[in-house]
């Protein structure tokens, strides 16, 4: 069991910031990974359309027989994680709950931003999530529309990216928090360029880096770490296309990768579309 | 189950920067602490009393009716952590583990130093832990005897301390490491001192602050947070001097706390030397 690979799921490649952080944290372990790139965004779908993509992309990962399973995307995260630790039998991670902790482990002020797409600030998970631990933690949110699409353009310029960011950040300057959660997974991507715009006062918690450590500390606290001194073998599934896929997760981890279409709604040999034809 | 306290034992007061942490990042829990203060330390003793000590300590906390047991002592958490967590029916936490995963997740070369008492580093915990996730972390180990008594004779005085700690820390400038564990729960105090002889370019891990990062994740992960409005009541015991404790623990966590003498080596009414007597 201990050796099975760790499964990873997200709506698109955001999720890969968790692989690239499982690899850093974890280089021992294998991962598979499943991208539901043709129905991303999750975002702006109602909370049962996301319950029934996410578990279905959940349960093939535990079908090919995974040791855990991380939940690397915020919006399935805040609508799905609970039901998801009753559902299996090996323990579920999400991205919300590590960035939480880590934000109220490093404030000094108690006072916290969160900045995440439009869904994922208004679902409210990270204060709930905050506020679970911590009653006195002060937040201040921040939808940011159009970070992820800047990220997935391709390699930030900061020339470029500086005054979007600069601007859209606006309202975080002077608020007085002094630690932000990158509470989207794409956002680590644009860490340098948000730490340029908010000064060294403002401590970024990448919850990517701190899913990975929350898994760390599941797999060693249980003596589920892999042994054996072969190499980890990782699989990356992607339902969209597995080209552009392959290329943006080259670029992102720095390594070539395998990746396959696999689209957990098509029966075998048949077109894909079920859910992204109708529902987009 | 979980309105009742988190049990903390140390040998001595240095766990009291764990309960710093506790109270800091999770302040609606209750803590119950036992400080082995006339036997400390436990650094110098043979594996078999430090096992027969910690385990009396943690068999009390555990029957006053706890939902955790934290090891805040480095030197136990060595020998006792494996056979605590099979003995009891809660979960037990040590310093070590949470350390060694926050410093693989801050190092970027991979490189990674640790300083603690002797008998800590000579177990060569930290560098088993360190690589028992990530076996190509680079591992520079160093003891520091006098640090402990350093910070327990009293606030500490930058001018003072800084050349002794200098001269301690000489062989880790220049050693290449980007990362360093403090590897004892006192070390937290002398955290800007030691910032101040290795610079900036050294990020400092509070073994304290990660243990109570690991202990938040166990608890909100199994809904095993506190509930309710009451303020939460802590008890401490030693088994040495009750004033010299209190007047430490309250410098060190900044209000007034209710300290009581408890040996749990003593029968009721009896003297308390039966080990300590014999054994120092």
């Amino acid at each position: 069991m201990r050796n099975k690979p760790i499964g990873v799921m997200d709506s698109g490649v955001g999720g890969l910031t968790v692989v690239s952080e499982l690899w850093r944290q974890l280089p021992r372990e294998a991962v598979l990974f499943y991208g539901d790139s043709v129905r991303c965004p999750y975002g702006d779908r109602s909370d049962d359309e996301i319950r029934r993509f996410t578990f279905k992309a959940l349960d093939f990962l535990y079908e090919q027989g995974v040791k855990m399973l991380v939940i690397a995307c915020n919006t399935a995260t805040a609508v799905c994680l609970e039901e998801a630790k009753e559902r299996y039998d090996v323990p579920v991670i999400g991205v919300i709950g590590p960035g939480a902790r880590a934000a109220i482990a490093a404030t000094e002020v108690q006072k916290v931003g969160v900045i995440g797409t439009r869904a994922t600030i208004k679902s409210n998970s990270y204060p709930k999530a905050l506020h679970l631990t911590h009653r006195g933690i002060n937040v201040v949110s921040l939808a940011c529309p159009g970070f992820v699409e800047l990220v997935e353009k391709g390699p930030i310029q900061m020339d470029e990216a500086l005054p979007i960011v600069a601007t859209s950040l606006q309202d975080l300057k002077g608020s007085g928090i002094d630690t932000l959660i990158l509470g989207c997974t794409h956002y680590p991507h644009l860490a340098k360029v948000i730490a340029a715009v908010l000064g060294n006062g403002v401590r970024l918690i990448n919850s990517a880096e701190e899913t990975a450590r929350d898994v760390s500390h599941w797999l060693t606290e249980h003596a589920m770490t892999r042994v054996g001194l072969d190499v980890p073998e990782h699989i990356f599934y992607t339902s969209g296309d597995a080209i552009r896929f392959r290329t943006i997760g080259e670029a992102w981890l720095g390594k070539s990768i395998d990746v396959q279409f696999f689209d957990v709604w098509s029966e075998p040999g048949e077109p894909t579309k079920e859910w992204s034809c109708a529902l987009r």
